[in-house]
């Protein structure tokens, strides 16, 4: 009998019965021996990412412990108070933004620029009309701009750099330096060189710190800090889970389970594809968080790397959901099911006939029974699919899922055969671009 | 040669000479003869579609001419005024959402709820938390609210209605029936029964138009008149696309172009995925509208459906261009290049020796290169890459784009063999999540 975490209270638990031959066949699904005995071959992985020796590769399992960092970050923050800014605005890419899209997204939801200050801009592209649009809104005298690239070399948030700096300019604005913060990482780089020329304040990404693996580093905390977020819970999340995954027995291993499911409907039934459909929007970002990890990390030698997708419950029913069901075969899914939401919303009793059963109902179950139509539909036409059920939705469990996911793409790299911390592949693209602009 | 629409002022441009065998090799790009081939022999499944007396199967090629309907809406919209809403709000999911988000997105922005009146929001999701967040932002006695259902008994936008329709009772709203109007299907249905009960007002969604092909009918005209774009325009591009793939040679005809390109790479170079990259933010949503074009329109009968993605330039250079360019050859690329952005941003003189090809350069310079980059480097790594140019995001190209993606679809229904007008997978769920609700 293949065991699970058992569904305890303030943890993850990943129900994958629809992933396996029982549910779906052997054509699309996983024999439980084969699924085992998976398992039990990866075990040495999971040593191998938590032995001391290794832990420069590994160094992201560190930085929940990593106490310090986080108390100079509220220290810095509380001097920040004084300035009462009216925006912030983070100027990042990839991994330099997406930790803080998806923490900014899940804790704090959508509507938080229309009502509180200061407002919370994440800039990470280098599109003029958004930033345009940016301006017409936002006085650059009145924001703090967090700049970050882990290189201390990418063009955009550099440029990004560029034109907030020049804007300030033009306003004549004499105290330069208390607009900015910079996040580098330790080497010596374009952005470190102009932090201490200029006299900025600057945060370290530690050494061997990526950036998709940077979100519980200065990078994700100190955006967090700024927005309210309880990092401190973050922070124990994601320690929390490390710890779980660190000692539990491998049947019960949510990372992993994740990593061998993964690595066998990829490998054996042909699913190239990896579908994140969490059914809450404010975790619909994270997905994007994901997406960059999973593709950026495996994605390597032509042959290997699954394709992540990101969708969202119940809306994407009503575009993707038709492909999904009867189109072919190639995917495979991971729902997030949130348990409880942060708020409940009742129905009247205005609908007719037709739709009375949904009278005086509340969305929250209506959006679970929605959960549970498409996966049990997905089922039927055997599709594997997998249901990771969240407690509710807080700095913790955000926590335990940026750990979980990382851990997990650090055991398919090994699984894979892959660096799962190199990115070769987008050099070449910079070179042209690079060139073109040099002319 | 093959040909191509010529890169003439004010017309899309499909330049798809990285997609060719002569830049990257027989066993990922096609050869010239086979696509010529493919294009003469479809050129009749074009005809089919025009030809008069298959009008109802392919209706939305008339909407452009249906002035009749815009000029009511205008109207309509007209006399809102006098209620200076400070919030309209759209409930609609899927086919009703899409049209709007895309067309919001791309003409007015991001930022115009930060400071215009009335602000816009469109709800295409039942999860409680973005609701709740939305109430505490908008009051609903100061709202408009859009009800979209084609069907007229679509879950998620009842459910909704219900919802504020509740809040505007609690709050003893007298004239409830200003607060609303509906859009739905010429049939019988509980939507149009509840407008007539309750005397709201209500727009038609024309015969036989599907939800995915309801853009350019009051579903995503009404929505637009409110946001204040330039309807007339959106119309007119449509139809200046329209009439141009009916007459334009088969060589220049970007719908055939398009189509053809999407049927070979993915039936005989086995290109499963179609990466739709737009190098706009405005434009990343029209990609989500497309999304649910390709998706539900040929996703049928388990072995035919290409999986369409989305990602944006820059943005997603650094999240999956390493999978893109070193990961399975699984997929092809559509850019988006949009020749003059609506604004141009230039860069200060800031920026340190390593990075000093970037100072006193234009945004739109480097994303314009940046573009050429990522082009360049798929290429060199024999992955198929097809570049809309399109001259400027405005009203009219939006149309053009609309039109152009319809008509394609409704081309690659006869290619693959399927019904591009049906979705029978998600009724399945939809079945199980009733039963669930009505225990």
């Amino acid at each position: 009998m293949v065991k699970n975490i058992p569904p305890k209270q303030n943890m993850l638990y990943v129900d994958y019965q629809n992933a396996l031959s029982d549910k779906i066949g052997l054509a699309n699904g996983i024999s439980k021996r084969s699924f085992l005995g998976e398992l039990k071959k990866n075990q040495p992985s999971l040593k191998t990412i938590f032995r001391s020796k290794n832990k420069e590769e590994y160094a992201f399992l560190d930085l929940p412990d990593d106490q310090a960092t986080l108390r100079k970050i509220k220290a810095w923050a509380k001097g920040q108070e004084k300035n009462r800014w009216e925006n912030i605005i983070l100027l990042g890419i990839g991994g330099s933004a997406l930790g803080a899209i998806a923490v900014r997204k899940a804790l704090t939801g959508h509507c938080q620029n229309l009502k509180n200050r200061p407002r919370f801009f994440i800039i990470d592209n280098i599109d003029p009309d958004p930033i345009a649009e940016l301006l017409s809104v936002a006085d650059p005298v009145k924001s703090l701009f967090i700049v970050i690239s882990k290189s201390g070399g990418t063009t955009e948030p550099l440029a990004l750099y560029s034109i907030f700096r020049e804007k300030l300019e033009e306003k004549k604005v004499k105290n330069l330096k208390k607009h900015f913060v910079f996040i580098t990482g330790p080497q010596k780089n374009p952005l470190r060189t102009l932090a201490k020329k200029e006299g900025f304040d600057l945060f370290d990404v530690p050494p061997k710190i990526g950036g998709r693996f940077s979100v519980l580093s200065a990078v994700g905390l100190l955006p967090a800090v700024l927005m309210k977020v309880d990092t401190s819970a973050l922070l124990k999340g994601a320690k929390k889970m490390r710890d779980l995954i660190k000692k539990i027995h491998p049947e019960e291993n949510p990372a992993l389970i994740l990593a061998c499911l993964q690595y066998l409907l990829d490998k054996k039934k042909e699913k190239g594809m990896t579908v994140l459909m969490p059914y809450s929007s404010r975790l619909f970002r994270m997905g994007d968080w994901y997406r960059q990890l999973l593709a950026e990390s495996i994605g390597k030698k032509s042959t290997v790397g699954p394709t992540p997708i990101t969708a969202l419950g119940t809306t994407d029913q009503h575009s993707q959901l038709q492909l999904y069901c009867e189109g072919p075969a190639n995917k495979w899914f991971i729902f997030f099911r949130v348990l409880k939401h942060k708020n409940e919303i009742k129905l009247g009793s205005h609908l007719p006939k037709e739709l009375d059963f949904l009278n005086h109902k509340k969305l929250n179950q209506i959006i679970d029974a929605a959960l549970q139509g498409t996966s049990e539909s997905l089922t039927k036409n055997k599709r594997p699919n997998v249901t990771i059920e969240i407690p509710t939705i807080d700095a913790e469990s955000l926590g335990m899922l940026f750990m979980l996911f990382e851990i997990q793409i650090a055991l398919l790299g090994l699984m894979y055969k892959v660096n799962a911390f190199s990115q070769p592949g987008v050099e070449e693209g910079k070179k042209i671009t690079k060139k073109l602009l040099s002319k």
